[in-house]
């Protein structure tokens, strides 16, 4: 069963919002082993509703339909689907009392267009609309399955997990289950990780492998396909091992983890607290923590140390240093990670001083980044980066980077 | 010239991702009057992808493509491309320069198939990518334009503003220059302000208003087309007078500044610096400040006081004042704000204390929120706020409060 899914509206096409009705039923598709080969998006227009339907038909066979099943005069779906099948439309009478139930409940006055909505394709099974008015629908022809739903995604995702998922997955070809797992690596590229894996993707079957590069991080998504679910999670598990006996140093957690999570359960697990001295990324990297509930048990609280007056004032960096070498120098991170863990006495000081750009400082190119790492009863650590982004991906970097250095030297 | 949008990328239809970019390009286009009538999303299937373009250039004669631009095996759209058009794929020296410059500048190995992202289509325009490596495409032919950018939005919004939308502009059968402005409002809902200019939004044409809500501010879109620009600026010079008769209190600026960008010119203007202690918000107003490029001279920088330890010990806050009235309340942000400024030697102070949530604290409710702002030479001014949102939504609203109180502060 290849499927292709429809939504109907100009509101899309305006850009006045953004298709999620798509990603979700294609992550329910996915989940049954459903192929989803396209999307498409189209306006209240009939005419060209009905050049897409007939575009749909030629390249799949379970077409689904998300929007115009509305009460007002631009809502065409069902209409336009019941022209172009030369379907009639009748009136449903579960729907059209659920409709008006629910306007005796909202103490509301039932209009004439909102009858229209109890209207369904001749021949179709009906799926419930438990939260509003237009009921969906499922007919089966002899070559092609359409299904409509609502747009609203609080009307249309309850009832295709409820409704309509249950139907499909009676379908006689929908028969494996689709399990996907996502393998986060940071510190690698995408492509000098797909060279290590070179092989591994070009043998790729089941599981399938898919690289994936965003914010400076890259993903694998491995997705394996059978019909017992257990047996599809061993074949990923294989997978798996391979890929990480070659770059597991990369690799930091699965699925929809951040660097920031994965620290935050790491400083929980080892009951420690952090405190944080922030010149170039400004506060980015304790307000990424803060962000996180229950990071009040970990997080002492830090300083925004921007200018070289607080670094020496409020951090007690030498003079010496800031002449000598610099705010931005090994040294200013060193005492900066040292000092904030004393001030706010915390088990662990890390420490970011850089230059975000977009102008050079103490005639350091944009991108120099030093990150201190002070972890009680062992030496500072600091590191040396020379980032090329803008400024704010500096920040972002100089953050990651922070959070990655200090999960590793954690996990040590 | 009719758009449609063709989003190449298997993660779409998985269902990881959401397709974004359809709706940014969409919301642009629409600005320039360029019709899109389709959208469509295809996975990285080169047989698929053809199949594509062949029934967009039967619909459409702009058709954008984003994603498939990157290094791996799987990234295809161009090459598919150029196979459909029978096209070669030549170096572009600025590409290929501007990719080994990066490997060069972040001191790691060029891997062979990044040079691979240096191949461009023969006679196409080359749009440059400021934010990563592979570069966009405007191909013209008699009957179609076909333009390639690349998927990840940080690297396809800015090459599309700066590049493609400047192109697009220029093309001939683009006749009447359309110009909007956008009126950023905060302190109002959306219905409210709606309701106050209802006539003038029943009554629009040219230009048109239109209201959008996102992140607790309202903005509305005034959009005038006209063959002479001065005119159409003209009109809506008119059409925002009288929109700010009504409503002007809550107006803040213009286009895509932000509540921290005004406040930041303010500060500049003034010659004056700040500091900021803050507790909920754990660093996120000065990370936006500082976020801007030249507000070190601004910024002296400030303390994240997420414990009472390190509001007490770091910033003095007198022990009587959070044993008798709690972190959370009016006295310690009066605290907080004049001690960070002093202690900083700042112009002015800012404080942030507070109940982000998930829990309650102190037996105040969630989203009880204290903002400080303390300037030389006049009393300390506290806020209290009751939020009604996430953990997240209560930190950004505090932060958005903060900033528009100490903008009209400055404005007094």
């Amino acid at each position: 069963m290849n499927a292709e899914i429809i939504a109907v509206g100009s509101e899309l096409l305006l850009g006045q919002i953004v298709n999620t009705n798509a990603r979700f039923i294609s992550k329910q598709l996915a989940s049954i082993g459903t192929n989803v080969f396209y999307h498409t998006v189209v306006g209240d227009n009939p005419t060209r509703l009905q050049q897409a339907i007939a575009v749909a038909e030629g390249r799949s066979n379970l077409i689904i339909f998300t929007g115009g099943l509305g009460p007002t005069k631009d809502d065409l779906t069902k209409e336009t689907i019941a022209k172009h099948l030369g379907k009639e439309l009748e009136f449903d009478q579960a729907a059209l009392d659920s409709i008006s139930q629910y306007f005796i409940r909202t103490n509301r006055v039932m209009t004439e267009n909102n009858k229209k909505q109890a209207l369904v394709l001749a021949d179709s099974t009906v799926l419930p609309n438990d939260n509003g008015m237009a009921p969906g629908m499922l007919l089966t022809t002899n070559t092609h399955r359409y299904m409509l739903l609502p747009g609203p995604p609080k009307e249309m995702e309850p009832m295709f997990l409820h409704y309509a998922l249950p139907l499909l997955q009676k379908e006689p070809d929908v028969s494996e289950t689709i399990v996907s797992r996502v393998l986060r690596f940071f510190g690698i590229g995408e492509a000098a990780l797909e060279t290590k894996i070179e092989d591994l993707i070009d043998a790729q079957s089941n599981p399938t492998i898919a690289p994936l590069a965003s914010d400076g991080e890259v993903t694998l998504r491995l997705t394996a396909k059978h019909q017992q679910t257990d047996v599809a999670n061993e074949l990923i598990n294989e997978t798996e091992e391979k890929i990480r006996t070659r770059v597991g140093e990369f690799f930091y957690g699965y699925n929809e983890t951040s660097l920031m999570n994965e620290l935050f359960t790491l400083l929980q697990k080892n009951d420690l607290t952090i405190a944080c001295a922030e010149s170039l990324t400004g506060g980015m990297f304790q307000q990424e923590l803060t962000a996180i509930p229950g990071s009040s048990a970990v997080v002492k609280g830090g300083v925004v140390c921007y200018t070289n007056d607080v670094k020496e004032k409020v951090l007690g960096v030498k003079k010496e240093t800031l002449e000598k070498y610099g705010a931005v120098s090994e040294e200013c991170a060193r005492e900066l990670a040292e000092n904030v863990a004393s001030l706010l006495n915390a088990d662990i000081g890390i420490s970011f001083t850089g230059v975000a750009g977009p102008g050079a400082v103490e005639e350091k190119p944009v991108g120099t980044v030093y990150i201190g790492i002070s972890k009680k009863g062992s030496p500072v650590k600091v590191e040396k980066f020379l980032f090329a982004g803008t400024r704010e991906g500096n920040r972002v970097r100089s953050v990651k980077y922070g959070c990655f250095s200090l999960i590793n030297s954690l996990k040590d």
